[in-house]
């Protein structure tokens, strides 16, 4: 890494990123998607006066089986859902919903872009799913949409597996192959490695690398930073790092280190302080022992959930023993 | 910057790698020193069973003048304070005291080591007290302390000056000299020139390198560990983070990261939990949007402290438009 030419490319900007807001949808696995629609449009006036370049609304995930109630509607996005929060969303954020592999019934549920106000359909996929997840990207291009792919749990897969899943994806109709460090244990190292490796399978067929990254040690902005450093365009974050567990990179992070003149920080900082903070402690997002430790052995922030969600506090001590025990 | 090679050493450890606990001593700057002896007791045993190699209780100010309650005694640390906390001192932690350059009457409050608990004097000071740091260094050398240097807010200091204050300070007694970033304004990118750089001085005189950080960014851990994979040995961390405005380090996260295998992280876990994290809100150290602004623009971060003191909480955005305009 040459530092003085990276010391130099300090003051420009690169026109080709691309900021992702995803507040509502990583933090809506810490609410069982309840947002109010006063917070939903808070965010989305945000990204809108900030300039951000997508906005993710939610999932849309299969209807089939439901349980009325058991979820909010930002599980699903229908699209009169979205357009009660963004009218006919003219001048806002380009508008992003994420589909599950295995869990979204998108040849129904999705329909023709003309038919939406989404733009893009993020598609997320474990490494075992990529057949399913090329059947979606195909799915969603075909329809119309902007599509990219969010390949789970990075930290879990062989170097082998990684090599072959990234060569298939290259493949897809996808614009953009994302590092996802789901459960927040990746290093600035092992991101540098990651990004590289990615930008290797993608670039060689024209396709963008994004990041999105987890807070369980305190280094979803860190790691952020360095994967733009390397090549990576397109920036996943949230306004005050809300997401699921240790929550995410903050957009007020991200948003005042870009130097793209066309970034506003203000209405982030506003829509932090006045909406997002205020949810703080009902919906307990944030680095936390708990998050710390299963980000330190790799695990799914699942059993950090369980503790933090506990109506009296458990001992940390035990926490830490049943962790590495698992481990 | 080789991949392959620090790949390898992520598994292995540097035995010269030593870890200073500073909680007490920049958490005193939160709550002007008054921390109760159970605190201080607490951190104090949990530096002992985690092997932590140094423990900072304080500073070593002047007493002259000083009005009776203004300050705790941390602020002061004779040695019937801290003998009160340590006891002989047998099997704990060597143990720090912080001597502000121009604060503190240190031939007279500094007595001869064999008369003192004390290990490690730190000396503080900016850049055009170097001089006086100078004498400070020498007068406890001969006392028989071990010292180390801390070139504070060199954020602030320009190149040229920077390398004249290196090559003085590489010619003292100190056997470390620290990066220190005042007010967290330091990217990942700018730590690795900056050890680089204190390196090449401090190496050529036998002397070690090291760092301490705040958080304002959320990029005290993240800086820390670029600046050990550089290099640095010295590393400065503190319970839960707390210190100034936004904080340091956390242990937690340090001690997680280390691989020798010495340092035991349960004993930290416990007494952030138990003794750390419930004077948060009294002390209110952290990540914060006041303190993030302060550090964007490579401020003290004492607006920030005023602000966040304030009985009703201001607007932030007004906060950023003075701080921008004050830049």
């Amino acid at each position: 890494m040459n530092i003085e030419n990276t010391a130099a490319d300090w003051l420009s900007y690169r026109p080709e990123i691309r900021v992702l807001d995803c507040t509502i949808r990583d933090g809506g696995l810490m609410n069982n998607h309840h947002f109010e629609d006063r917070v939903v449009k808070a965010v989305y006036a945000a990204c809108t006066a900030s300039k951000i370049d997508y906005m993710e609304i939610g999932y849309r995930a299969s209807r089939k089986d439901i349980q009325m109630g058991e979820h909010g509607c930002w599980k699903y996005c229908l699209e009169e859902d979205i357009r009660r929060i963004v009218g006919d969303s003219i001048g806002g954020p380009k508008l992003s919903i994420m589909a599950d592999a295995g869990k979204c019934d998108y040849r129904e549920d999705i329909p023709p872009k003309k038919d939406s106000v989404v733009d893009l359909v993020r598609v997320a996929c474990y490494i075992h799913q990529i057949p399913a997840a090329l059947d979606m990207l195909k799915d969603a291009t075909n329809k119309g949409y902007e599509t990219t792919v969010n390949l789970m749990a990075v930290t879990t897969v062989g170097d082998r597996e990684l090599n072959d899943g990234l060569a298939m994806l290259a493949q897809s109709e996808a614009q953009a192959i994302y590092v996802v460090d789901s459960f927040g244990a990746l290093y600035c190292e092992q991101v540098r490695r990651l990004v590289a490796k990615y930008l290797m399978y993608a670039r060689a067929e024209g396709k963008e690398v994004g990041i999105h990254a987890h807070n369980n040690l305190q280094l979803a902005y860190a790691n952020t930073i360095e994967a733009i450093i390397l090549g990576a365009n397109y920036l996943d974050a949230t306004m005050a790092g809300l997401g699921r567990g240790a929550g995410n990179c903050p957009m007020e992070l991200l948003l005042g280190l870009l130097r793209n003149p066309k970034y506003n920080l203000v209405p982030v900082l506003k829509c932090v302080e006045e909406t997002i903070e205020p949810l703080r402690k009902q919906l307990g997002w944030g680095f936390d022992l708990p998050y710390m430790i299963t980000g330190l052995f790799n695990q799914h922030p699942r059993a950090a959930i369980k503790f933090n969600a506990a109506t009296e506090r458990g001992d940390i001590a035990d926490f830490y023993e049943a962790v590495t025990e698992a481990h």
